[in-house]
Parts: structure tokens; C-alpha cells; sequence
């Protein structure tokens, strides 16, 4: 994201606070981050820093995409150095642990003000594609219609479609329970259950969400748009993330400890996987899929014994 | 459909009507249907023939799989064959030239008998697939509840979910639609645009049907379910069917009347996408994308120039 808006504008100065100073270097002397873009030069308004205070001095907005479990710790340490209006665009996706909170609430709880500006972009974009400049279109969701706007502009391109919505809480949920739902279609992979069983999972999957999220006050229509069922038909039929990895490694019959032992970060969605049945007993909805697949992370259910299961429900009316 | 109903029953009897005699022959002296399914043995207890009046006589159910274009005059020869009350599965997806009409009005109105049991079945689900026995899961749709009920116990089998549903208009315009948007994503992947296009162009082809089904008195649960957004996924996914193969020969700067004339037969969205025009019209619904497809066919348009145009439509809020 720093590089699209910094290729929007040659004048503007874009800071990008990293944490390894190799990476710093890097980007500042060569303008290329080797270790995710090692194929994409970045633009030279890009300024790498180590220091939060350096990179927020007179900042006009903030992307923040560091991960959900981190940013609350994160953020309450460098809060003294965040003007109290400057508008955050979060990027991170998924339910904080325990506490079930989404960005929308961790950001401003963090940074001791609730009325720090916010705005949550989402929608179906691997980073590698935005930085090839292929057409993609994203969601900004702010309650300030205002903002929503000045961040569509800030962002559209004419590779970058930016539509505007009201609805946070629609964008927030899909994006937090896509992750859990990809493990389940890793879990489908993993299997070998075919592609009929697939799309079967992901139209139940979109379904579920939606229900849940319009329990919690989201718009039906943000979960069939792009952030939505969208950004959930990228994760599951295309991305081998981390989450659909850990459930094509659960498929095929490994364990939980083992694969997460073996892997360099935790997979945002087998934490979101344990907030699902606290939210589906909260807000009283059926979601038989995200649900078997926290039974299958709490080692209650096998992958095998969940699909026996889904297959055995009683033969219903669509609803 | 013939060789999952068989294999429920042994002892039920499955005509099958076909009309190549050699097809016929190898059917009931081999057991292999050898033109489609080479590897799979099909039930004793399906018998061949290429005699409607025999396939008909005493039959309790008919599965109707004839291609929409041919059904109307298929049907009007052998009508007199057809008991007034042998209700009728179709699985036949498109509309008609010219009339826009679906089986549901094809059907009783080429029979001569307005009151002919009809359902619909349809979801994500490549017959290969279903023969593999793996688990795929659809929905039966008709206006009688106690007919979709009994259709439903037919079909439904332990590796077979079959949902019910009222919503007939919804389960046919989604089945039609959808190889329109094939067309559209087989475009994608030949001018090779990436993945974040194919998925937002998917999610916003899904409005589009979904806009133009509810005004036509479909249920929004319906495009949401297994015949919509399922169906769609897995044919603008994973499907390199006839429709998506005519989109990927325009997106890599074939003609189309070259790409048809070097085909058996006819793409079926080919046919439906000159009726996505006239439907827009007629129903007062954009359709941004399904109507670019139409005009790419029409040679109104280039796929580039659609690309482009599509790409500068006015930064909105989502709907």
C-alpha cells in the first residue's frame, strides 16, 4: 500500500516504520524489500525508519497493518507520538484473543482516544498483484462519511477501484471469519473432496458469516460485495495462505501441534477459530461449518467425523 | 443423474433415453457410458433406449437434461408419450432465443399442459464428481412444496445434500446467468488480469444476477445459496466449461466467429448474453458487467476497451 499511494504522487513523502533495520537499509538504499518485493523496485518518495516518532511527525493518515494480536501493545507504545486526528486506514484482519474486539474498537482503546479517526480497507487484493499494477477493487468502511471519501481519493487509481461504505462492522467480521473459513476449505483440499464439495463449503461458509454479521448490525450487501464473499472466494479457491495451509495439513491427517510447530507465524485464523463458537452462542446463529472447524483446532472432532457430520444434517428448505 | 438415482435402489428401474444407437448398445451390453464417463461403470438397473415411448411408459419421475435451445421442439414430438401427471426434474440451464423463457415455462407449454409437475435441480456439482461418489450438495425448487419434497427424498443419498426450495425464478435465472459470467471470466484469465480482478469481477457478476433475479420476484437467500453464488464460484473458478473457453479465446484476441466455428456446439451463454440486454431494459437494472459481455459478443465493444471502461466507472459507495 505504501508503494501504490507513493507511485501516485512523486511529491508526497510516504514514511514506512519498519522493525528490522537490514530491511530499513535496504529499502532506502537499493528501494527494494527483498524479502517480500524482491522483484518490485519501490518508489523513491518512500522513506524507511525504525522510529515510530520520525514516521508519524506530521503525518497526514496511517496505515496500519500490523497483526491484530500485536497491535494493541504496539500501538500503546508509540501512542504518545500519534496526533489525535490523524486518521488511521487499518489493514489487519481478525478478532483480538479473549477479548473478541476487531481494530474498530483496539485502535482508538489503544491510542486512549475514542475519537481517533478511523477507516478499515479490505477487499480482494494480494499485495504481489497490486504491485504489478493489475486491476483491483477494494472497500473503504468508515461511520465519517467524510473520511470515507478523502480515503477513496487517496487511494483510487485507475488499477485501484475504491468503493465507500458506512458499514465497519460488516467489513471487519467478513474479514476476520474469511480466515477461519479458509482452513476449512484447506481442510477440503487436504481431503481430496473434490470441487462440488468446495463450492458447496464456500457458499455455506458466505452464508454463515452473513448471518452472523447481521446479527452483530452489518448490511447484507457489504457481505455479498467485494469485502465479503469477494475477498472469501480468493482466500479459499486461490490463496494457499497460512490458514488454508493449516488446513490442508489438518486434511491430510496431521496434527495441530505439528504443523503449528513447524510454522514460522501463528495463522491469524486458528485464533479467530476459537472467538466463533463464543460469537455463535452470543448471537444465537447456527454455523455448523465455522463452527466444525474450531471443534476440529480443539482436537473435539476429526476432519473425517466433520464431514460425516455436515453431510448427516438433516435435509433442510434453503434459507 | 441416472447412474446416482440406480445406485440408490437396485431394484428400481432407470430408463434412459438417448438418441445415438451405438451409445445405446454399449450402455446395455458394456455398462460404460464410454463417450463421458470411460472409467465408470454405470448400474445394471439402467437400461438405454433410444424409443421415447418406451423410456416413458409407467415412468414415476423424468429427469429432463435436453439443452434449453432444443428442449421446446424435443419435447413437442414426443408429448404424447407424457402422462399428464409424471412430474419433471430439469436440469437444463439457459433461456430461450429470442422468447427468454426458462424450462419452468418451456416445459408445460411444449407438453400442451399448463399444470405439468415441474422442478428444477441445480448447484455446484461436475457430474465426474458425483459419479467419484464425492460430496456435493444442491437444490431442488418448484411452486409445489409436497412435489420438491418427494424429489428430494429421491435424489438425496449419504454423499448427496439436497435442500428445498419455492424459489424457481431465483434457482433458474442464477442456473442462465451464470454462463454469461463465465464468459466474463474466461476474458479475465486470457488477457491475464489476475486474481483480485477475477474475484471482484465474480462478486460484482453476483450482484448483477442477484439485482436483476429479486426484481424478477426471486428470493436474495436463493443467489446467496448453492444455485447462486455456489454455482457461480465453481464455474468462474474451476470450470474450463464451453462458456469460459469462449471468454479466454476473446480475452487472448480471438474472434468470436472464428472461436464458434471452430466449436461442436453452441456456448449457452453465448445465446443468454444477447438476452442480458434486453432483461437490464426490461427490469430497470445495471448491469455493468454482464451487459459488457454482451457487447464484446455483439463486437460493440473490445475486451480491453470494457477492461478500461469498467475501471473508470465512478468511485461509489457499495450497494
Amino acid at each position: 500500500m505504501a508503494a501504490h499511494v507513493a507511485s501516485k504522487k512523486a511529491e508526497m513523502e510516504v514514511a514506512m516504520l519498519v522493525r528490522d533495520v537490514d530491511v530499513c537499509r535496504d529499502i532506502n538504499e537499493t528501494h527494494f524489500n527483498s524479502k517480500y518485493f524482491p522483484e518490485h523496485k519501490l518508489p523513491e518518495n518512500i522513506i524507511a525508519t525504525t522510529n515510530a516518532k520520525d514516521a508519524l511527525l506530521g503525518a497526514d493518515f496511517c496505515l496500519h497493518a500490523v497483526p491484530v494480536q500485536f497491535s494493541s501493545s504496539f500501538l500503546e507504545g508509540i501512542s504518545q507520538h500519534v496526533d489525535r486526528n490523524l486518521p488511521f486506514i487499518s489493514l489487519s484482519k481478525g478478532l483480538e484473543l479473549n477479548t473478541l474486539r476487531t481494530m474498530s474498537q483496539i485502535i482508538p482503546h489503544a491510542l486512549g482516544n475514542s475519537r481517533q479517526p478511523f477507516t478499515v480497507l479490505s477487499g480482494p487484493s494480494f499485495a504481489v498483484e497490486l504491485m504489478k499494477k493489475l486491476p483491483t477493487a477494494m472497500v473503504v468502511a468508515s461511520k465519517d462519511k467524510k473520511l470515507a471519501s478523502a480515503i477513496q481519493q487517496l487511494l483510487a487509481s485507475p488499477h485501484l477501484r475504491i468503493s465507500s461504505s458506512s458499514d465497519v462492522t460488516g467489513v471487519e467480521i467478513s474479514g476476520a471469519l474469511k480466515n477461519v473459513l479458509a482452513i476449512a476449505a484447506g481442510i477440503v483440499e487436504g481431503m481430496n473432496l473434490g470441487n462440488n464439495c468446495m463450492a458447496a463449503l464456500v457458499a455455506q461458509g458466505c452464508s454463515e458469516i452473513r448471518w452472523l454479521a447481521t446479527k452483530m448490525g452489518a448490511k447484507p450487501t457489504t457481505l455479498t460485495g467485494l469485502s465479503g464473499s469477494g475477498d472469501i472466494m480468493l482466500t479459499c479457491f486461490v490463496n494457499l495462505s497460512r490458514n488454508r495451509t493449516v488446513g490442508l495439513r489438518l486434511g491430510s491427517g496431521e496434527k495441530l501441534d505439528d504443523i503449528l510447530n513447524s510454522m514460522d507465524q501463528v495463522a491469524e485464523g486458528v485464533s479467530t477459530a476459537g472467538a466463533v463458537i463464543a460469537l455463535a452462542q452470543k448471537y444465537h446463529v447456527k454455523m455448523p461449518v465455522l463452527t466444525a472447524v474450531a471443534r476440529i483446532i480443539d482436537n473435539e472432532l476429526t476432519p473425517k467425523k466433520a464431514v460425516l457430520e455436515l453431510m448427516s444434517l438433516p435435509q433442510v428448505e434453503e434459507v
